[in-house]
């Protein structure tokens, strides 16, 4: 079991950060991606109790800074978060997709079990909505393999549709039987999401306002409110295009902050990387690297499934929403869809999944995800929940994190202490 | 002292490796980036001998190619080099503009000091000429900080030329003088540059053509043959515009591969973090965070300046490797420039600086940079340099690897077994 712990967490309000003004088509920045990253990382420090000059590193998760908002090299601003704490610190950026946040918690986990670093701060930060549809659209089909995908017009929710078809077929399933499964997961990330005050759509967003808590009001949803996107995803299959930012401390053994009792610790971690192209993957009904993620952080931390109170995965789409849930064994292969059609991981269940309201309904910042689902699951566990806080109070939250078309695959168990 | 080693490395061919059509505009890639990573991962993994199976996981370094080559999380395409091999490894991007290839050269180091991976195969790489020169100035600005510098229309040769007046004006230079210092300066590089058979302006390149080998054949150029870019910077103080990527295979103690006798350890690094937009540097006549970076790497390694051998040192822009030669300790403050005009850090010299031709001549794949000066220093140490040798067999190498407007700065110290 690792002995790095998270002492300090902090989550930016996550949603469309920008205002635009439809007749000039002026563009105003309301929380530039500079200003995302310093309320993060200050937010997390704070938290922690952590001053800067006791940091050995920064660590940041982005995605696509320099197509979304024209800045490479954004971890080399951290340093002004504190520019004479951190002096001189190494700042390091790591991408890997939607996967980038928590990849950059591996890294600076890396860095301590080194022995190099004390204590490091992780952010994960993407800005959005500066671009168009179609600007974003470009930007993440550049995390598909582009010479076989995004270069021939294939999007992300292409992509995933394929994985919805392979379950449908795998499974035999009915195209009424799948779109119940997705809807009632949907739905149930809305119904937790209205319960975040940081989320994206949240009390009094459009899935509040359209009463979207149930599979049947979403299923029953006219075309025009839930058009088709890529056979059989429709839009609220696919989660939103977010603006937001997130940080939490890390520490290794015999940090002082480990005795302010607000610590939890990274009992485990599993990355495991799949074929980049979807056409070269051995079947699209299960995310078998995933699988092989969720093995190795188990194994690590020395627990089943079973164990799991809270998991937060990684929904960027409906139909990843169950493979997820199936690759950490919440459920058993093809009963994902079945379970979330009977109400299954609330609040009040043996596990609850997504309490945040997840990428569906909290947000989907890719690049800050990851950093995100660590941030608020610590929450949870020290007893301080951003929203909905499960009925049990829990001991082991799990979060997996994919990037791209699920080529990257990151899975960590954090455990109270 | 680190116990992470290299035992293996390998450099692609550097040039423009695009073919563009005059007439039609049509552009036809004759090494893609991913033909680029997979020769690289191949030829560092053929040379240390180590089987791809027996590697924990793959880091590459890569600066922007979202921007260049529409592929972000280029990381995931790794698995390709083995796809049996490398099956579910963990695959990562580091990015820190042009010092993406060193940074991700210490995370891997990380992950085997932590004891979770005994192997790691680090690729850097970059496709830049399949943007035309705006495309390319674009993308390189947003390492940049873009809303006081790239976004107003600075570029990097901008930048440096703030350092190249801020050293003239500090040691109160004439235009002459300084003038001759930079050329001193590229006519090594120049020189060393044509034995390199990898080398973007190698045997019977531009710069061979034109017989630019000494000082006073750059400054005797036309001015439509070198002109301004940013006063007081020339085209021949300005690096190139390259394609290609570089490997190496690291190996924790006790690894089978040491026994090979070509092992290279990794003595001592240092990374130093510097505020991104130049307003806020203290000064502009030197590298104060490179020269913090070389500290650290130094002390590690148990070395002094008086100890290296050879170095390969970030020379972007002419000014940039007169700063980096002080940063190193190579010249006392204010000396570089005279002790280039001087002639020295030859092959024959005490130490040899840029013995590969350094970014002017082997070319600047700005992500694979920093993992080339690794491969081709260990190239050297373990004898079997790729072009010029010192006149005396080295023992010590070290590179300076600088990010953006040297806002990140890598210093490695690497020592023969």
């Amino acid at each position: 079991m690792s002995k790095v712990s998270i002492v300090g967490a902090y989550n930016t309000k996550f949603g469309n950060l920008v205002k635009k003004n439809r007749e000039t088509g002026e563009v105003t920045d309301l929380a530039s991606i500079y200003d995302l990253m310093l309320e993060a990382g200050k937010g997390a420090l704070a938290d922690a109790g952590v001053e800067a000059s006791a940091i050995g590193g920064v660590w940041v998760g982005s995605c696509a800074p320099g197509l979304f908002a024209e800045q490479e090299h954004i971890a080399a601003f951290a340093t002004e978060i504190d520019p004479i704490g951190l002096r001189f610190k190494r700042m390091t950026r790591c991408e890997d997709a939607c996967a980038s946040g928590s990849v950059a918690l591996y890294e600076a986990m890396y860095a301590i079990e080194s022995g190099r670093v004390d204590a490091a701060l992780v952010l994960g930060v993407e800005k959005m909505n500066l671009l168009d549809t179609k600007g974003v659209t470009h930007a993440l089909a550049t995390c598909s393999f582009w010479p076989e995908e995004g270069g021939r017009g294939m999007t992300f929710p292409g992509l995933f549709a394929e994985y919805a078809k392979g379950y449908r077929d795998y499974y035999k399933l009915t195209d009424e039987q799948l779109q119940h499964m997705l809807a009632s997961a949907a739905a149930l990330c809305y119904r937790n999401g209205i319960e975040n005050p940081l989320a994206h759509f949240g009390k009094g967003g459009p899935s509040d306002k359209l009463g979207l808590f149930t599979a049947e009001a979403i299923m029953a949803l006219p075309p025009e409110k839930n058009p088709m996107i890529a056979e059989p995803l429709r839009l609220h299959d696919c989660s939103l295009v977010t603006d937001g930012a997130a940080g939490v401390v890390l520490v290794g053994p015999n940090h002082p902050a480990l005795a302010k009792g607000k610590a939890v610790r990274v009992a485990g971690i599993g990355q495991a990387g799949e074929r980049l192209a979807i056409s070269n993957r051995s079947n699209m009904h299960e995310l078998l690297a995933a699988k092989e993620a969720a093995k190795q952080a188990f194994g690590e931390a020395g627990i089943s499934s079973a164990d799991i109170d809270i998991a937060e995965v990684h929904d960027c789409f409906t139909i990843n929403q169950l493979l997820c849930t199936e690759a950490l064994g919440l459920s058993s292969d093809g009963r994902a869809g079945h379970d979330y059609v009977a109400g299954r991981f609330g609040a009040d269940d043996k596990v609850s999944v997504n309490l945040s309201g997840g990428l569906k309904a909290k947000g989907h910042p890719v690049g800050a995800t990851g950093v995100s689902m660590h941030a608020l699951l610590y929450k949870q566990l020290v007893g301080e929940p951003i929203g909905l806080a499960p009925a049990k109070k829990p001991t082991v939250g799990v979060s997996l994190n994919v990037g791209g078309s699920a080529a990257t695959n990151c899975v960590t168990v954090l455990r109270r202490e």
